[in-house]
């Protein structure tokens, strides 16, 4: 600490200063560490960006001011798919963003977000925290200089939006969709073109027909981007992403250079923040989804049956030729798919046994 | 701060202390705040228990050592039943149990729990932390100067273990069954008898026949119990508790004396038990749920669909009875009801539609 810092914060609290106390240093006083938050979301944007702020307020307020985040959006420090390597490089020291951005890094890093027909958010939960997924998710980012944690979970999402009716899978033929991660590459097994856009570009890209289709996220997310006014049909359910986990990366050297109690701090804001996203959307869903239906008329579509079928054959595929390309995707495959396996067992028993009582009527 | 103890702590950091310094204050460097945690497990129980132990480290770890909280099991301080007063009244700064154990101090507690055929632990986070629920909370418990949080999640229950078939309501008549909460009272419509057991007698009140019957709460925490020992069928869905919230408790005047950031690591200390125990029921039932089957040839039975019928219709007039009590079960029940609706909307086209979609198979 600087001399002038320390009886600037001296002055601040309850330390009387006197003669000779220069260069004295202080057991507990700390000068107040600087972190920069890159995001691939818009500034404040409902649910994600917001999600980030209140993990960077999190830390700031449990560490009474020791440490100070602040959040920056796409494009503010970085553009928003420039955000791992921001990190990576020291640029910014955390960052909050989805896995399955990075597929350019690593295809196996899609895991670690969402799997089409794959495991629900409170699954993801399960597996990342007890079940040995977030010890492969930080082996993976390790040579990037990067810890990785959940940082946010959008619950299950919707199928997207169309201009056209999906009778069939050959409706998804030629159909050029933004849909990032493995359920873009189901989209291509189908005849699609995926495109991958930050989110800030969707509506734009969608209303001058640079793309014919989109997925976003949920009605809470997708009724803040107005893209009802730009498309006719709205699908479910989200086979493609049911449960994506967000993650929070943290440049390795900023964290090693914390005190124990504010690593601690770190991490466990992380776990906040990701409980807390799921939370909100939870609970601001239900209106998103009535406004949608009764104000802008929205035509609600369900995948019919045998769309559902073929599409859950394609993933299939897909995620087992990812599995396939190199050992280490092969291992997070057999933690993933093992951990689906037990948890549809004892889902069906639990969780769906009782939607099933609960909400058949 | 005690002089002594100053330079004792002073002594192991980097402050050089040099004659004429007694009696300096110094700014950040503050006494260890001790508190003890009463609960109402058996200590170190898996899942309710180690949930408990998690939320004392969390504390002690982000407080950096400020404060440290001892975590007392059912009766080591307190018997488990009495760690609402003990709270109340100081003799413990916090303690961790489940709110419908206090129905005899407020029937509305009841709905910070669980309700039958209420809501999942997904909605219930969705309810408390964004659609007004824990305001409620915190409304109820006020007069008895305590301060709740949510502090753990079961997740969806079983339905429980029975000596004998359940193939129609008329079977549950006479059936003295451990069952707390609304579930009891559901129960006592059927025609059977609900006693509450703190989790600890469960085991010896089955096998000595005080009790014909248990529920307690899922594979992973009965299995723990034995209690496939002393009876042959284990029923399922778990109707009567869907997804139980499990509290902390907190002193006012404690949690007032702290400073600012630590009240902020306390809260959201609660907050990662609260997701933390969910996460690790849900990767940890699959396996016992295994073990029960493979191992103990538990045999599973499914409550018959006629009678559910019956439970939801006992269930809708017990917790329309328990609203019509006084204004504020009203208020209670009108959030709880209206955030339900709202989220059975949005589950219809999301998880339940999923869950169709991915298990059916």
């Amino acid at each position: 600490m600087k001399r002038r810092e320390f009886i600037k914060r001296a002055g601040s609290g309850t330390l009387a200063v006197g003669a000779g106390m220069a260069g004295l240093k202080v057991a507990e006083a700390k000068p107040q560490i600087k972190w920069k938050m890159v995001t691939t979301w818009p500034k404040n944007f409902p649910g994600l960006g917001t999600g980030a702020n209140k993990l960077a307020e999190v830390i700031n307020e449990m560490s009474g001011g020791r440490m100070h985040v602040k959040v920056y959006g796409a494009k503010e420090l970085v553009p928003a798919f420039e955000v791992f390597d921001a990190v990576s490089r020291g640029t910014a020291e955390i960052g909050h963003g989805a896995a399955y951005y990075w597929k350019g890094k690593s295809e196996t890093a899609q895991f670690f977000s969402t799997v089409p027909f794959g495991m629900t958010a409170q699954e993801m939960n399960g597996w990342l925290y007890f079940g040995g997924g977030l010890e492969l998710w930080q082996e993976l980012y390790k040579p990037f200089g990067l810890i990785p944690a959940p940082g946010g979970n959008t619950g299950m999402q919707m199928g997207g939006w169309f201009n056209k009716e999906i009778n069939s899978v050959g409706d998804l033929k030629g159909l050029k969709m933004r849909i990032p991660g493995l359920g873009g590459e189901v989209l291509k097994r189908a005849g699609g073109t995926p495109v991958n856009l930050p989110g800030g570009e969707l509506f734009t890209s969608l209303q001058s027909g640079a793309i014919d289709a989109t997925e976003w996220v949920n009605p809470y997310n997708d009724l803040a981007f107005g893209l009802f006014k730009a498309a006719k049909y709205y699908y479910y359910p989200g086979f493609h992403e049911p449960g994506t986990t967000l993650e929070a990366i943290i440049n390795q050297k900023a964290y090693d250079a914390l005190p124990k109690d504010l690593q601690s701090i770190v991490i466990n804001a992380c776990k906040i923040a990701n409980q807390e996203m799921l939370a909100e959307y939870t609970a601001r869903n239900p209106a998103a989804l009535k406004t949608l239906v009764e104000k802008h008329k929205v035509d609600i579509r369900v995948y019919p049956g045998d769309v559902l079928e073929t599409l859950r054959k394609y993933s299939n595929e897909v995620v087992e030729e990812l599995a396939a390309k190199d050992a280490f995707a092969k291992k997070v495959y057999d933690s993933y798919m093992s951990f689906l396996k037990g948890s549809r067992e004892w889902g069906a028993i639990s969780d769906f046994a009782y939607l099933q009582a609960r909400d058949k009527a």
